[in-house]
């Protein structure tokens, strides 16, 4: 008889700088799930395969992305969280791991991802969020994002948004929750930096989506782009008529839902 | 007729993490001072040296490092400062430039200086802040360490806080303010980071002074020194009866008071 099988599933948090993205490939020097696999390989002592919500590209970050495995161990979840803790490199941290039922799939099962764009609006830059949030010395004009942002909420065909040749599920997504709010300060200093973060909660990104439409956001800011031509960007399915796809390192994938 | 001299101050934020600490030295491979004399000279033409409020140690960030010189360019602060932050790396930046009196000297007019030691106390790791908080698995009891912190109030030798063979000034501070708080969230995530920051203001701080402050601090939450211990330990001038110097990259210059 074959030992039952157990399905694991780990909250990850990581900085993407020194990545080339979470998902494994072939002649990609490294990847954060193959630093997990290796590492959970050497705990389990069995070949392991990371099922994740979904790839982040090089250099985004995550403090919520969720993957799962199957195995036959029976490591108890909080000593296989303590073990991959001690032995991943620092810039990858276990937030949480548990046993869930056998069907949880992180990508089939997840109903909505979370992803957060942070943009650094000061005149200089920070030494100390140079890795986590863009520079924008050009003072944004949050109320001109605000009106923006609410004309990509609702079930749109996202290819204006989306980098070519790259989904696999088709081009149309919800946008349940899009915000931009600013923060003035940084817990590390009390010293105030003026941060605006651009939130998107969605039930599937497409590729460079949430960089694109934070890139669009700025493109309105600064004028180049009014806030009701949104609708008619989105129709137009063209990628070129939207803003650009900002930098890698001011995105973080905040949350998978289920 | 020698043309007029100028005296520029810099603020400046870093992150310590890889540098040799602050201070320009022989066969030291790379220091803050000396990626900022090099640049500056590129920009006014002038061999520059730069003083400092006082050295930070290897490792050890500023939100608010001050630093001034002399010069007899006639570039605007406002073009220093942008000249600055286009060609230092990014993870020097430059956040105020002014002209002051030829008679301010960043070292000798300071009054006072405040550094923060931030801990992330939870079970487990964070990829995100590694390089800015020491982490501290064990459940830190702050109300005991505040109590501790009152005993390092006022004008002490503080030789038992103090890395032998260092100070040219003698063993004597003044610690002004000393606080210990807890802050439950960081902005860049709606996660809840638990964080304790162990805030110091002091006249001035003898090498390695506030980490073994902390360190100490720490102690006296595990139970290994008593609160009422504190005075008896300043009072005994003894390094080793105090607790362990922490590492370097929990440790942020805040501020330096004129």
């Amino acid at each position: 008889m074959r030992p039952p099988q157990r399905n694991i599933k780990l909250v990850i948090e990581y900085d993407g700088a020194n990545y080339s993205g979470w998902q494994r490939q072939k002649n990609t020097p490294r990847t954060i799930q193959e630093t997990i696999e290796k590492i959970l390989r050497k705990i389990i002592g069995e070949k392991i395969i990371l099922i994740a919500s979904g790839r982040t590209d090089a250099g985004v970050h995550a403090t919520g992305q969720v993957a799962n495995f199957k195995t036959i161990s029976k490591i108890p979840a909080g000593n296989i969280k303590k073990a991959l803790n001690g032995l991943l490199p620092k810039d990858i941290s276990i937030r949480d791991v548990e046993e869930v039922f056998l069907n949880f799939h992180s990508r089939f099962s997840a109903k909505s991802k979370a992803y957060r764009y942070s943009i650094l609006n000061q005149e200089h830059p920070s030494a100390l969020l140079r890795d986590y949030c863009y520079f924008m010395p050009h003072k944004l004009d949050i109320v001109k994002m605000r009106k923006a942002a609410k004309g990509f909420l609702g079930r749109h065909d996202f290819s204006a948004f989306c980098a070519s040749g790259s989904s696999v599920k088709g081009t149309v997504r919800t946008i349940k929750k899009i915000s931009v709010t600013k923060k003035s300060f940084y817990p590390l200093s009390p010293i105030s930096y003026p941060l605006i973060f651009i939130d998107i909660t969605a039930d599937g990104f497409l590729y460079n989506m949430a960089r694109s439409i934070a890139g669009t956001l700025i493109s309105v800011s600064r004028g180049k782009i009014k806030p009701r031509q949104i609708k008619e960007i989105i129709k137009g399915k063209l990628r070129k008529s939207a803003g650009p796809t900002l930098p890698a390192h001011g995105l973080c994938l905040l949350k998978v839902g289920y």
